[in-house]
């Protein structure tokens, strides 16, 4: 069974797979010809789409990428509400259920950490783990990755600046663990020290000897030899008592990117986020080469693509 | 017109038709060659999936069952929150208006009795009830029907234990009278004094000379000579003022099954549930041959699947 | 790009092509060959579908125009609340996302009037617009000129009673300015004066030289030479203090149209309401011949199946 259920489990080689086929269907999808092509692939599959919290781009892309390969949906984009599970349903008994539809994947997206995890305990289809709460979101980190790979040629020897929220940021979180897979990356993390990156992680990258900083101010002279620019929003909300409002605005600007950062930042990188942006990337950036946050948002259309095509390719196997 | 709008509607003759369809159903969809087969019968076919109610099992099985069909499926599952409901509009102006869009049937779950009715009085296609409140689940009774069908072999001559709510659980009410129309069976209604059956189904059975017992505490020995146990949750919450919260949670679990009832209810019986199931059925007994559920649930799919099927070779012989 | 954002940019020669198209396609749609045959058309193509507010007509009309020509759509009709709006994220950003997913067209519902044209401005697929908030309704308003222009054979000429609320209704404002692109038209607005029309719509009609009155008390002669009747409901709950709860039940029976009205009301003449309906067009008038607002609404299918099928069309065009 080939679920997806977390950031961990993908090798190199698999993202490397990954990483082909989301170039091949990108391209595949430019002309309306080889579009239709595609969209006879997998026709007799059926998805499962089944999100219990809000989204745009994941629910969006995975709806997409399942339709571009000929697979049908049925969905869900309020699963929480207008579902069993508001009666008090166990996500094991609707999982249950759903095993015996004749389905042939299932796409999820759930309130709390680790239910992806239950889930696949039980299904006899596979599992995409569409976020799980604080958990794990693995295909934006494919995307992510997918992202560096197509606008910088590689995955090792970078300069990766993180910076924002990686504490609550899954997605942060995710692409150090991805970068430490890859020989040579040496990672700056970049937010207060309320925000900064945890333990667990920075155990991860000394195991692998990936090289990594933390600094706890937004110091332009982070961007000067960087590769890639990951930023996140700021989740000041969960700072609580410790600032009061003007504090906590100012400390929003300061880690804002904006003209002043393009500055210093080198003519080959690039700048990433996983959106949804708030004002932590000012829009003046926007038009700038460098900023790819739009272009990796459609990255992800296409490495759910890839992914949907590996399950159903082997759901053919299995005949 | 071919409504289906309540389990009374059903003679033994349509019952077995609709039988011999799942069942085919079922087989067709083993395989990927022929679920393609299946899945262009009914192309050109289109079905509107209004639901005002909650609703995970009977919303996607039938949005899956007509995707399998090959029946184009335009669906709402939060109807009443984000529709001309919200307007003040009626029931019958929302139909009148569904009339004009060139569409083959109409899947309805609506909040209140009698209002599938309604929209069957104004509609100039298909209505199929997918529950109206506290009224009528017909093809829930269907799917009830065929999976004791399925497992048993008959649907005459059986011992029926039907317990948990009997008041507000529209689909123990459903099956007791599904039961009534085949000779033979006796029926064990197991419930709180204050759940048990209603009086209406009480003189339906007298008329049609269905035996029935009614028992008001779960005593073990009434699983002895079971057939099929058809177990629904206690809604407690309904009792108000005349239970303290300690007394609900020991009446809750006094009409609790677990590995004890297995151990005395006979080895051919089977175990049935609406789902969802809250813990009225302990997850002990998930694993044992005779636990039904979940089968019974993907019954649901395929019963629909015959349902919709009936219903677009009428549209079919119409033109 | 052929975006469509308001009523005014519709010339009498893009309608007619439109009403061409739209009879084309009710004509098709009778038998299931002719169907069937439409249903391929445009094969490869998928819409965007993301409402963030409340629909049924609007929405449903759209998903069952685009399936019946073969367009694949992913849809949100709850995006308020489930998607990352509700994270703050601006309609710009969103957009920019949905460019990067190889859709070709993206319908849309917003809360507040302009936003349409903001999606519009960067857009790179064409934006159609769904209505935005008290702004414009451009579908709607094509569908209205469609039913009197199938009705009545013509455009021009026509006495037409416009009559409700024409202050929040933004479907009476729209019609009056398509109506004025025509010679000869003659229209009275029937509202009480808080209600009645602005200005700036006055000041259009003056400027192509159409003929209006305005009638602040619902004078049953008003509709003795009326060819076409254009009904709303009135909004008083927008009035505030200037009324008593019952001045305003008395203030919503006064406008409303019944079997009176229909005895002074000609022969030949239409009765149209944009729907959803609450009480101001009594149901004696519903199984009157000249009552058309069910039909009206069917019409709307037709004409979104019109200006998709020229959308994508154009989409062909550029490969």
């Amino acid at each position: 069974m080939r679920h997806i259920l977390n950031a961990e489990q993908f090798t190199p080689a698999q993202l490397s797979e990954l990483f082909e086929g989301a170039n091949y269907f990108r391209q595949m999808d430019q002309k309306i010809a080889t579009r239709r092509e595609i969209m006879q692939r997998h026709f007799g599959r059926i998805m499962l789409s089944m999100f219990y919290e809000p989204s745009t781009r994941t629910f969006h892309s995975f709806d997409i990428a399942a339709i571009k390969l000929g697979i049908k949906v049925s969905g869900s984009q309020s699963a929480s509400e207008f579902s069993s599970a508001a009666k008090g349903e166990t996500i094991e008994d609707t999982v249950r259920v759903f095993n015996e539809y004749g389905v042939d994947a299932m796409t999820l997206r759930t309130k709390n950490k680790g239910e992806a995890d239950i889930a696949a305990s039980v299904a006899t289809i596979p599992i995409l783990n569409g976020g799980d709460g604080k958990g794990e979101h693995p295909t934006q980190a494919a995307l992510d990755a997918y992202t560096i790979n197509s606008e910088l040629g590689q995955l090792h020897n970078l300069n990766v600046v993180i910076g924002g929220d990686l504490v609550n940021g899954r997605t942060a979180r995710s692409l150090a663990q991805v970068l430490s897979k890859f020989p040579g990356n040496d990672i700056t993390f970049l937010a207060p020290p309320e925000f900064q990156i945890g333990d667990d992680i920075k155990a991860k990258l000394d195991k692998t000897g990936t090289r990594y900083t933390e600094m706890n101010t937004l110091d332009i002279d982070a961007f000067g030899d960087a590769d890639a620019i990951y930023w996140t929003r700021l989740q000041l909300e969960r700072l609580g008592d410790t600032m009061n409002k003007e504090e906590a605005i100012e400390k929003q600007l300061e880690f804002t990117i904006d003209a002043k950062t393009l500055k210093v930042t080198p003519e080959h990188a690039i700048i990433m986020h996983p959106l949804p942006r708030v004002k932590e990337i000012s829009t003046e950036v926007d038009d700038d080469r460098r900023a790819k946050y739009f272009r990796q948002a459609g990255n992800g259309l296409y490495i759910r693509m890839a992914m949907l095509d590996q399950i159903m390719n082997d759901a053919d196997v299995r005949g």
